[in-house]
């Protein structure tokens, strides 16, 4: 049985340590407002319940030297970060910092069962490894398609088959035996950004994933918000033009079907064979198709129709995010996805369009920037997750 | 010195009988959770400050009979709701009931000092009516262009020539002597449909204005979303398409030189000059402009002109709105504004388009509805903005 706080001070002081770290007792007395007393009872009681340890004496600040607390070293948050074609596993500390992290692919549509045993699998190996003494936490879990927050299941998911309505947070919840939270791949890589990216310090701020397909992950004072029914931030379908590319949802002009992954494969490919390009044909018989990957290899050796490619991906990518900017007016905007590793050509894309097309109020202060965290977004945002729910009062 | 609540309790109890009416202390005691003893001595204070009082007994419900307790009667919050081309006063009770409302034609571009003297005229007779019997608790003002919110004034506003920065706030705040908060029109109007529309029962949703020009309110979990710059909702510039017409922002394609009041002016007319709405052309003649009342009165007579103009602007409201619906994926969308009584035959095509092109797992449970207040959102919005601050501890 996870040990969880009390009340609303003891939930404040285990967020504090985990996002600042140790922390003199004369220090959280200043932030949390609480008597020397007080502060004294809740700090404790958290060591009771093992979430919380001295850790010696602070310097002196002119009296009695303050004794130092951290989070407990034994705790455990797991994350799995399962994508359309690969599965990231990672334990962290009580400080979300990554102590074991395995990616290996895998194909979402093998079903959930396949998908969460490979997890499971995964994550015995980091067990394996000693990086696990005792229980674990809490367990945070991202994929890639619409989600029931409150259900903890994938709903509807269009590129999931087999995991509709699959109980993805009481099956591992009753293997790890900890509290599990389930949510969109693009919603937890938002936290990870949060917690330990440039959007630290920003409270509301829009992340664009860019892999296969397009999705975005939508941070409003600092939570995420998810919408009435889960799908908000669902972009790749929005209208670039009435007269563009028929998508798979059956419309014509989505983002998705002008760029993503698969649009800019589907793109490079048909380049290739009309023989506009000799090294993305040289690709193309080589290996019998064309990734995103290999269009950004392209681009790097100076291709100039990998180049135009990319750089009118961006522009599609760039009408689009221009409106949200409009509409949002976040404070940041952060490119990330296997596609984003197309880089600074893309980036200058997107950011040429939206600051020509969103209102100047709008981007007077708005950096648009390409994400540092890159595999690592999704599997620290899962362990966030859950630890934003075990550091709160049940 | 207007009162406020000393604690969360009392601001908590303020909200209830302004949203609820007034209410039987065993009521209110089953809704705040506090102890029989510790809810009067708080209801004391209220009634000591002035702020609420007893208003007989409750019908049994088994026991002692439950004294009744309302807001106190004197209480009055003013709003004035500032547009482009006309300004509404109103006063409202404690309840945020309208007690009285006037309404003139006033242009904004007057500058600052000329509106809201004329405001402060108007504020005057409904004076003079003995509906202020005491003092006035706060005001709330909206206006049509980008608000600091924090400052309490417009910030290069477009359409509001000489506003710039003026002090709004501090201005109407010395010459009433009562707390005043300003706002954008369109974020009262949804605070308006917040307290008395559809949207009462709605924690997320947007308001689309369609106006002179066309803006959005966006609700929040029950809270105006204002953006890091006070800009968000500002839809009117998103791109429709890329070879449209030229808007005065300097860009092409933008929604608001397809429609609202302004663009559906300049289309009427110029289909009345080539002759071929026998109606328009009359109009024109007549009085040598059209307005979008006018479209609205010709399309009602059956005009099909009128009702194309009507339909294709519904449509790129429509077709912006998609994109809004699937990131932002709201429980209520409520269009309003001077040219949403253009009706139902705008609403029917908006509806067409959103419903067709927004993901099915956003617009499975979304109504699209006109508003039903009318003239009043804006200034119920004005009198809800500021009692939210003034039922709030300080």
């Amino acid at each position: 049985m996870t040990a969880r706080p009390q009340n609303v001070h003891q939930a404040r002081l285990l967020r504090l340590l985990r996002d600042e770290g140790p922390r003199s007792r004369a220090e959280l007395g200043d932030v949390v407002h609480l008597s020397r007393s007080k502060l004294a009872v809740e700090l404790d009681r958290l060591v009771a319940l093992g979430l919380v340890e001295a850790a010696g004496l602070a310097a002196s600040r002119g009296g009695r030297r303050s004794g130092i607390v951290r989070l407990s070293p034994a705790l455990r948050f797991v994350a799995f970060d399962i994508g359309a074609t690969s599965i990231d596993v990672a334990v962290t500390n009580g400080e979300l910092e990554v102590l074991g992290h395995v990616s290996e692919p895998c194909e979402v549509r093998a079903g959930a069962t396949v998908v969460l045993d490979r997890a499971l699998d995964l994550l015995g190996k980091l067990r394996d490894e000693g990086l696990i003494p005792q229980e674990v936490h809490g367990t945070g879990i991202g994929v890639p398609g619409p989600v029931s927050f409150r259900d903890g299941m994938p709903v509807a998911p269009p590129i999931m088959p087999g995991w509709d309505r699959f109980p993805v947070r009481e099956a591992i919840g009753q293997e790890l035996g900890c509290p599990v939270l389930v949510d969109n791949d693009v919603n937890i890589m938002a936290l990870g950004e949060l917690h330990a990216g440039p959007a630290r310090s920003v409270n509301d701020f829009l992340l664009v994933k860019i892999g296969t397909g397009i999705g975005c992950g939508i941070v409003v004072d600092g939570a995420i918000y998810r919408g009435v029914s889960g799908s908000a931030g669902d972009i790749g379908h929005i209208r670039v033009a009435d007269d563009g590319p028929v998508c798979a949802c059956g419309n014509t002009g989505c983002l998705e079907a002008y760029f993503g992954g698969a649009a800019l494969a589907r793109d490079a490919a048909a380049e290739a064979r009309l023989g506009r390009s000799a090294r993305l044909a040289e690709i193309l018989a080589a290996t019998g198709e064309i990734t995103a990957l290999d269009v950004a290899a392209a681009a790097a050796a100076g291709d100039p129709v990998a180049v135009r490619l990319i750089r009118e991906g961006g522009r599609h990518v760039g009408q689009v995010l221009a409106g949200l900017v409009s509409f949002f007016n976040p404070g940041l905007v952060i490119i990330a996805g296997g596609v984003a590793g197309l880089g600074h050509t893309l980036l200058a894309e997107i950011r040429s369009v939206v600051y020509r097309r969103s209102l100047p109020l709008a981007t007077g202060n708005l950096p648009i920037v390409l994400s540092e965290l890159a595999g690592a977004a999704g599997v620290i945002g899962g362990a966030r997750l859950i630890s934003d729910h075990v550091f709160a009062t049940a």
